[in-house]
């Protein structure tokens, strides 16, 4: 008996998660739900589209609903919704807003007798269990995160939404000076500054003056203002050829010391070197989803974070299995 | 109402969990238990010291017993005699024997109904995990676990038997050129060779043949004949001053892709760089401490490995300020 997996929203999280399901042979996707008509959407591997208000018909036959909606607009109202009737898993990545999400989300699938987990992904996802080790096994340290080198699609968006300005994409940099401080066990005080730069690809408006969106760029309260920003206009052919991909990745250290006189440091690095940020995290959604489907077998009920799951819920062998070959 | 934690075997492991529980402020160190003459013992912290068997008469004064034997002649017996009483974490590490370790362990806790966690450290242990979080969030792909640069004991105790040997340290060091290779993708193929060198510094008796010594070590199977092996002949007051420390550490990798057409590659990386491998060692278990007591409270029994443990029961912060600030 395969897992029967279902997807809401089919953008490049959604698409990721396709593939994802495909190649884990404990699952199968069973129907894809979106807003858009079903009629108008080709998908990669031929799964039946649906409407959005078609997926509570189809309750019995499906085990975990991945939800693949954008956490500014679709995942505050859609989660706490479909928690009603599914186990669902999201990537609900507004940082400040996880706690008051958590509580809607958890009342709805507490009330359903499902599971749900939320925020699920690199970060937060993976970065916060590796901030949460380093943490419980260093109590005496310092956390440290880097993003990139990788494409911020909000940064991206920030640009475009500059007057003469076509296209553009943004890479955020971590400062090679500041992570060999933090590997060397410096425990160095970062300013905001010294941790990132920002890298921008802009094509301009026929016209457009240069020297006046580059400004406008770098002196951008809150996404540039506080970095060290390199602006650089190019062609939208050079876009397209050399920046059409969505890198991302990072590192989270822990850096601390043990014994009675500090007198032993020790350094927990965890790095991310990804191809594609949508498809990245959409194998760790896939893999959340397998653990929400166990949990909710084993009668469990609520909202989970990645925090709460056990890892050996997330791998498709049993525990002997794993234990003779991970140990 | 703090953690009451006991020790039982006072070498580096116990004198580091000795001191990791000493920084826990969830927690107290109530009693250290030793084959040995208790008034011979000189603790760091002045923790009460008791023989061996007086454990037993103090069962309902401790709420977790950490193991801190070795794997070749303690942990076999004491884990699963101890486990029939207490709350216990052991860091057995004789990856061929976990399975049958296990299987002993869970049945006396299970009759007890108390909790066991074995195999608890950074390999087996923290490396472990990030073996399992790689494989499940990257199915298609490859593992590279790398050890070093740093001390290996069972081969530095080779060297050490060899006729003519007074003192030894051998350091395991991966080799950059491989580490290369995996970081940038191109998922190699490495023999032993390829992945580690070993150096040896050897402090031998007055007069011995240092040619044949020499020559003993690098020949030698399964220590260091499938490895380009390099030897220094150094004095004691040399070995003593600069080759004291037991740091370690090491590398895993995952490096795999995603899509339907496995068109993006992704690389998780996990560091360790350890000035002091017991210490180190010792703050994982004090970790995994925490969480057995928790699991036991809850009314859970048996074994468990770092594989079947939530994150969050190791942190002594609750869900809710985890998830405020870790996600």
């Amino acid at each position: 008996m395969r897992i029967k997996v279902a997807i809401a929203g089919y953008g490049n999280l959604g698409r990721g998660v396709e593939a994802a399901v495909k190649r884990s042979e404990d699952m199968e996707l069973v129907a894809l739900f979106s807003r858009r008509d079903p009629a108008s959407i080709k998908t990669c591997t031929g799964v039946p589209v649906y409407k959005m208000e078609q997926a509570l018909e189809m309750r019995d036959q499906i085990d975990v609903l991945i939800l693949c909606g954008g956490s500014a607009n679709d995942l505050p109202e859609q989660t706490p919704a479909m928690a009603a009737h599914f186990n669902v898993i999201d990537s609900f990545d507004t940082h400040a807003k996880i706690p008051a999400h958590f509580e809607k989300v958890d009342e709805a699938s507490k009330k359903a007798g499902k599971i749900s987990i939320i925020s699920v992904g690199w970060d937060p996802g993976m970065f916060s269990l590796n901030r949460l080790y380093g943490q419980a096994i260093l109590p005496h340290g310092k956390d440290y995160t880097f993003w990139g080198r990788g494409v911020s699609q909000g940064h991206s968006d920030a640009i475009r939404r500059i007057e003469g300005v076509r296209d553009a994409r943004q890479y955020t940099i971590p400062l090679e000076e500041a992570l060999q401080k933090v590997r060397a066990g410096e425990n160095p005080d970062l300013s905001i500054r010294e941790k990132h730069t920002r890298e921008c690809f802009v094509v301009a408006e026929e016209g457009a003056d240069l020297a006046r969106i580059e400004r406008e760029i770098v002196t951008m309260p809150n996404y540039f203002a506080d970095y060290d920003t390199t602006v650089h206009f190019i062609s939208q052919e050079e876009l397209d050829r050399d920046h059409k991909g969505i890198p991302h990745g990072g590192m989270v250290f822990r850096s601390g010391t043990t014994g009675l006189e500090d007198a032993h440091h020790h350094i927990i690095e965890y790095r991310l070197q990804l191809d594609s940020n949508p498809e990245f995290t959409a194998s760790v959604l896939v893999a959340y989803a397998r653990a929400a489907y166990r949990l909710n077998q084993r009668g469990e009920k609520g909202c989970k974070t990645v925090l709460d799951i056990a890892p050996a819920d997330l791998h498709p062998a049993d525990g002997a299995a794993l234990r003779a070959s991970l140990l």
